[in-house]
């Protein structure tokens, strides 16, 4: 999508053909900074250290990652320890490990002089996949947000509330969550978006940039709104993104998506999750129980970026000195508060059944 | 409570019997600044720019602004205006308007040249009464957690989740939802709180900040945490404040409550709204339809206080520029998802019947 009327996709290989390119999301909103990815170590860094994040495009950063590690050296060993390391960086997207799977299972039957090439053709393959896969959910979110319009008053703003970013930054182009809001406002129906903060990394900032970037219409609030915004009528539809769902569509995504999950249950307003086929984890049944939540450092719970009076980007500690943090990062909305998944087959209810019919060549 | 091992309230008389001195809460808990109060003015300008905030303490303030008033001018205009004035500065928290009524009529009924006097004596009083009334929601409280405790294995910690802060800060000592916490401390019962952020303006800061002065164990997590930690069975009971609950039971509180009351109904945790009597508006029934819920500026969203790296206390912008932000201060939990109400005559059901028969006389 566009920043300042320039296309880019999240992830991309630099003119060299093996360098992979990244926008340093740690710094958006507030630095455009583009950051190269020259070994495979760098590639999980990036990934560890949310560089870049988004289950989607964490697993297209893993498969440019091993394409780095077969530059390198494309022998057995070290196939292997580039599966190690990267696998290592996040444990819940489940897009990670489904990336990397299949990197593996392709380069061991690949003779090692070739690995570096069929890696390179392999991660660009993922990352278009992901853009077409995103795409085509767009259309079919399109669909769900224009029966809501068709039965408002005529002229009236759907609202719609997403919660983290599932934008483009999240994948590597379109989105999943916000692929349907662009391709709403595409088709000229009028949006507004409730831009859910997201605390505590705020990835809330990087939907607002996104967005403001399309000039789609939004608000940023603080994550405590959204249940009084529905009690309220204030919001038609919610989307949002996961980082895995089970085969019984219960959906892991980012910590608060629950709280959200459960206002729109208690006020009516369908809630949807849109995700790529990769981010549905067959091998898991109770979302709950089953998928490890990543608990991250204590000081991104404590410590806000943002601009100072000059314009410069800078680090706040607001906690008082001491202060222990919990910084858990997902939560599981259990499949019975998701009213529907936007799939790039299209909306499917949130259960095994619906889930297999639609994925049958998948299981 | 407790400060450096010296004991404050969050408003109280100078040594010259008339200045009202405040703890600046805009500050906290970064500065520990006292702010003189010599004006009716400047009691609103308090209330309404936050350096108090609270719905007990509102009401404290508000009635040593009256008697601000009633010292620089006696007259029946100045009391009307003194009334008007205050009364304007927060909309939803009833016991500011609960203070002022009091006033107005207790000096309306008093010759002009003792009105000064009769105002300190009344604002004192309601000082004094707001300590006793929290001291008593503490007493009630400790035997919820008291029963909690008893039901888990011998020595294990009960694990109190609150939201925003409704400690002594936020009356005039010991507070209503973390008064039982501290009297539960002070019995020696282990208790840890988990402690809402609360965006977006971070009063769980100040609750962070009164537990570590008094040594209780806390955590600060993001306002989107506790449903997780709810789901996995870390919270064993929800305590939290309201700056109006109305005759059926409903309960106005900070922005969020109400998520993290659908996530305890959801998980079977008990969920109790800690309040004094003024508190409660009788004249209202659907809290949902009738409160009038405040929004206050934008910026408040979108800029964030903290400590910068050399230890000084900076604002810095998080959202991108031009982001338009919204800033709901409260939100209304309705009766059905209180599992009780912890008042200073004791506990009761979240209902008409319940509230009207252990305060039948304030009916």
């Amino acid at each position: 999508m566009e920043i300042n009327g320039k296309h880019y996709r999240s992830v991309w290989l630099a003119d060299d053909g093996t360098t992979v390119e990244i926008l340093d999301q740690t710094k958006l909103p507030y630095e455009l900074e583009i950051i190269q990815l020259t070994s495979m170590q760098l590639a999980a860094t990036a990934i560890r250290d949310m560089w870049v994040r988004g289950a989607p495009l964490i697993g297209a950063v893993a498969a440019y990652g091993v394409a780095l590690g077969m530059k390198h050296d494309p022998s057995d060993e070290h196939l292997q320890k580039c599966y190690d390391e990267l696998i290592e960086t996040r444990p819940t997207a489940i897009n990670l490990k489904w990336a990397l799977d299949r990197a593996f299972s392709l380069l061991q039957g690949t003779p090692t002089e070739q690995r570096e090439k069929v890696a390179y053709t392999l991660a660009e393959e993922v990352a278009d996949e992901d853009v077409k896969l995103c795409e085509s959910i767009g259309d079919h979110g399109l669909e769900l947000i224009k029966e809501i319009a068709s039965k408002k008053p005529q002229g009236s703003v759907v609202n719609i509330l997403t919660h983290c970013n599932a934008g483009w930054l999240a994948t590597v182009d379109w989105g999943t969550a916000i692929s349907p809001i662009y391709k709403a406002h595409e088709a000229g129906i009028k949006v507004h978006v409730w831009v859910d903060e997201t605390r505590p990394r705020n990835q809330g900032l990087l939907t607002a940039f996104e967005l403001s970037s399309h000039g789609v219409p939004h608000t940023l609030i603080a994550d405590n709104a959204g249940g009084h915004l529905m009690q309220h009528g204030e919001v038609d539809l919610c989307i949002v993104g996961t980082d895995r769902t089970t085969a019984q569509g219960d959906v892991c995504n980012k910590i608060g998506t629950y709280l959200k999950a459960l206002a729109a249950y208690d006020n009516n307003v369908p809630f949807y999750v849109a995700l790529p086929s990769p981010t549905i984890d067959w091998t898991i049944n109770d979302g709950l129980k089953e998928i490890p939540i990543e608990q991250r450092a204590g000081h991104e719970q404590s410590h806000v970026f943002g601009l100072d009076e000059n314009g410069t980007r800078r680090e706040v500690n607001t906690a008082p000195k001491g202060t222990e943090c919990g910084n858990y990062a997902f939560d599981v909305t259990p499949a019975k508060y998701v009213t529907g998944l936007i799939t790039e087959r299209g909306v499917c209810d949130a259960n095994h059944d619906a889930l297999a019919t639609m994925f049958s060549d998948l299981l």
